[in-house]
């Protein structure tokens, strides 16, 4: 009887992957560093090496194990399990990732975006549980997003829907690196953050941070906000704003039932949280707020290993 | 055996009614206009009479019926069939239109809403036949929406979704009737067409369309377009990019197969689609564009009772 299968979260700097049952819990879990610069191979080596691990980790692994989810950046072929090119991967072009971990480890395999993977993990048993229908932002170097409809993940018609960080806001506005504007990957990105507080600083104003210099990291924004920096405080208030913006359009164009966000910067709380929920309440329609929950990850580290493999249990793209 | 149902499109000036077979077509159709000044009850008994006529309209037809959808303007409460306010028909406060078309005409009834309904007209047997996913949006006093996934419409949470008319574009822009700013209606609705119109005479712009005064409409703005009226021509062209800015955040976020527009203003026809087009090439990903359809309604007026009878076809929200 299987009731086992392996998720997989595939980074560019750490490699997670755990036993996840088929009510999601995490039955063993391992972590292992992802050597990007050795390249694909070695790299699809080494998922395969924590994927046996988690098999070793529980009695009867291999007996129990369904099979196995890789979620990985993106794009990918859904269809085919294939990794089209991956930013933060050297060398990763085209890549059959299902066949090469299929071929390894004896196991089916399949392939999810990574975004994708941990909104539907988020949506079975974390902040969302119970929810039929959930969005998922993961705020870090660039946004990236999850959307979840009838507790299925909603891909769209290529493949790349909910590319969230890519709504613009302002035609007009800073330019992204997708080649749009205004986009809210421009605005509210860990990357657009730190870009901000330089330009307040290089504009003359006071803050703790101005010593920082080329080494100012969204973290130490947020490590200032705590400490009370004026500067930094408003910066993540102006964040919060421009996510609650983005936020409130995904209510009233999409009316989920949970709105989830992850990443680094959610370590600020309350102070990012409030002033996206001011700016939902003066954007959102009323009928598309109501009842609705805004909040941070439940799952945190284990939200893509459990949404992994929770995509594996539900897929139904050409296998 | 049943194999018609009778979709019924309300709006505040004519109630539009066909028997629609089970593979989309219209075997008979009527018209009517809804008399809103008379009351909820007034109106009722209109649709009830026009069900009546497509039920005699063709042979057999009560036998061959298997129930009746009307489209409404809302907000509605879609699974009691009760519709909460409705702004062009005075007097509708948590009208249960749905029982009320059941007593009167015997047949079982289901409500849905007018954009929803043509989104899913438009994707059975329209400009998105054979897509699985495709969204609408009704180009008028005001931008509805409507969004159709895995052939079903996506209602959402509260039942409030595709409000795709407020979404923000820019959240310091002109105030809208929703309480946002910025709303894409504030700057692409018949209203907002004829209001920067206004404006750009008020300034000076030298147009033919100086001597309309209060009464310039958007058919006018249209018209001057193919007179040749420069100030008209790039009014149209305005509306067309902030559109495109739009239609760019719906395929970034949702990833369709196909973008339906409807409304008067889409007799503009290539001076309204070249510049969206132009727009949705340099800001949506080049992925969620790729092989995607932009393009007019292709039932026109039948779209919203065609809509209601596959509404009632699918139906399965809480009957």
């Amino acid at each position: 009887m299987h009731d086992i299968v392996i998720g997989v979260d595939l980074g560019g700097t750490n490699i997670k992957a755990g036993a996840v049952s088929y009510d999601g819990r995490v039955l063993f879990r391992c972590r292992t560093t992802t050597e990007g610069h050795m390249g694909p191979a070695a790299v699809v080596d080494r998922i395969a090496q924590a994927i046996r691990d988690c098999l070793a980790g529980v009695e009867g692994g291999r007996e129990r194990t369904a099979g196995v989810c890789v979620g990985s950046p993106g794009p990918l072929d859904l269809k085919n399990g294939v990794v089209l090119t991956a930013p933060n991967l050297p060398g990763w072009v085209n890549v059959p990732l299902r066949a090469m971990v299929e071929e390894r480890v004896g196991l089916p395999c399949v392939v999810e975006n990574d975004a994708n993977a941990a909104a539907l993990g988020e949506q079975w048993v974390g902040a969302g549980s119970g929810a039929d229908s959930l969005v998922l932002l993961t705020l870090g170097t660039g946004i990236g997003g999850g959307i979840v409809l009838n507790g299925k993940i909603w891909h769209g018609f290529t493949g790349v829907a909910a590319e969230i960080g890519h709504m613009s806001i302002n035609p007009d506005g800073p330019a992204c690196n997708c080649g749009g504007r205004g986009c809210i990957e421009a605005y509210a990105s860990a990357t657009a953050m730190v870009r901000r507080m330089r330009e307040a600083i290089a504009a003359g104003r006071h803050s703790s941070l101005a010593s920082k210099g080329e080494k100012l990291t969204a973290r130490d924004i947020y490590e200032a906000c705590v400490a009370g920096d004026q500067a930094a405080l408003e910066n993540m208030h102006t964040t919060g704003f421009y996510l609650g913006v983005a936020i409130a359009n995904i209510l009233n164009v999409l009316n989920p039932e949970v709105v989830v966000l992850s990443g680094g910067v959610t370590a600020a709380g309350d102070l990012l949280l409030r002033p996206i929920q001011q700016t939902v309440r003066e954007h959102a329609l009323e009928a598309a707020r109501e009842g609705v929950r805004i909040c941070f990850s439940a799952l945190g580290d284990d939200a893509g290993v459990i949404g992994a493999a929770r995509s594996f249990m539900t897929w139904d793209i050409g296998r």
